[in-house]
């Protein structure tokens, strides 16, 4: 266990830059922050360099976990909010590892897949609803926000260590999909497809959300084996992404 | 037409404490902003006692709809960054006026109910989401986020022009679906309801939405038809709150 006072630290520094996707990925290193979290990653065994906490908070979480102490590093009150993403600092935070696999198959189950999604809050939420639903995992595209994004992780409450989550390629992931023998549903804005109300339940499936403003990509429509769309009753123009996803998740769950 | 030029005029002034909810309601009216916004309550025929545009943004508007020039107001650039509610500053606002009726009966249709809703995002979604399944309105209690909050009237999409929604003492309310005969639908997170999935259609209800930390308050579930809940069939915890009512609203839309 060691002890750190200062901001200007360099351990510190090196931490705070984990915030920034650039020296994420050159690091393969990110942060999470707030007690949730922290419990959840210890409670799933995931792989942690570093462990900070206020003298306060690191009390607080002994009771809630066993910690591995030569990992801990008791900080100030003052490095806890010049870590913090959010305006409220949280007192707990952890540098965990990116652990993406480089190929992935995709053999059995029930996935949601991501096709250029921007807002960090919908991914995040669209991954909790997925792990709520009993789904398999969730599939990123490369252009969608990035994964560990921290206000990606903060909306996934947790979630992040209960399903699979992997940031790839669309096109790669949606050729193994088929390859395995997965149907490709692919949520449309267009009257022409088949009303969700209307799909009957499959044992599995990859389901395709597209981008909050433009939907799905044109190279990805042209893979679907059935395109679905939620029927608009009202005078809105459209739902809300991560609303949209969680009516289509929840029907196929 | 006039035209204002510094952030310090009066009127101006008057307008940007429009962002705080005491101002808001000492002077009944509140503010809008952006185009799409700004089109929905010009098409919807609002009450409003001002247009402020930057000269770009009203030639703009000109194409989209009739606009009254005694109510335009041009703005500089940095007064559009002054009053702005968001980062990236819109270049139209709207002044409109607060009419929530003193008392409401509610004689038919499918409602939702929010109890205690302190998420401007979340409040806004759902009225968004209410819409598009062609709900016929929104109940705020009136502990919940205020109504004319800037992100809340963002994130509803022009929704609040679309179907009523009503900020009023949650009691009240449900007394009056009562005596209209409503079944009150109240969602809990409790096993002992009764699955979504398993909820028959009805011709109209009132479905209450609860707090996103701490759910419905008792008193509200006191008063309940019918418990019902979306089974987590994963390991998350719960749902994101505008994601579960979505699922909702959708079952019985």
């Amino acid at each position: 266990m060691i002890e750190i006072n200062s901001v200007k630290n360099t351990k510190i520094k090196e931490i705070k830059k984990l915030l920034q996707k650039k020296y994420r990925h050159e690091e393969n290193k990110y942060l999470i922050e707030g007690f949730h979290l922290v419990q959840e990653a210890l409670q799933g065994n995931q792989a942690y360099d570093y462990l900070l906490a206020t003298e306060k908070a690191y009390d607080r979480l002994l009771e809630l976990a066993n910690i591995d102490d030569r990992k801990v590093i008791i900080i100030k009150d003052v490095i806890a909010e010049h870590l913090s993403a959010t305006k409220n600092s949280q007192e707990v935070f952890m540098v965990l590892n990116i652990n993406q696999p480089k190929t992935f198959s995709f053999e059995y189950g029930k996935w949601v897949v991501l096709d250029n999604l921007t807002d960090p809050g919908n991914v995040g939420t669209i991954i909790r609803t997925a792990d709520a639903a009993g789904f398999d995992g969730v599939v990123l595209s490369k252009e969608s926000v990035d994964l560990y994004n921290p206000k990606v992780q903060r909306s996934m409450q947790g979630s992040q260590f209960h399903v699979q989550v992997i940031q790839m390629p669309i096109l790669e992931a949606l050729a193994s999909f088929k390859a395995n023998g997965f149907p490709i549903y692919v949520s449309v804005l267009d009257k022409s497809a088949k009303q969700l109300n209307n799909c009957a339940p499959v044992p599995q499936l990859a389901l395709v959300i597209g981008n909050e403003a433009h939907g799905v990509s044109k190279e990805v429509v042209a893979l679907a084996d059935k395109k679905i769309y939620i029927p608009i009753k009202g005078q809105a123009e459209s739902l809300n992404a991560a609303v949209a996803a969680g009516i289509m998740i929840y029907h196929f769950s």
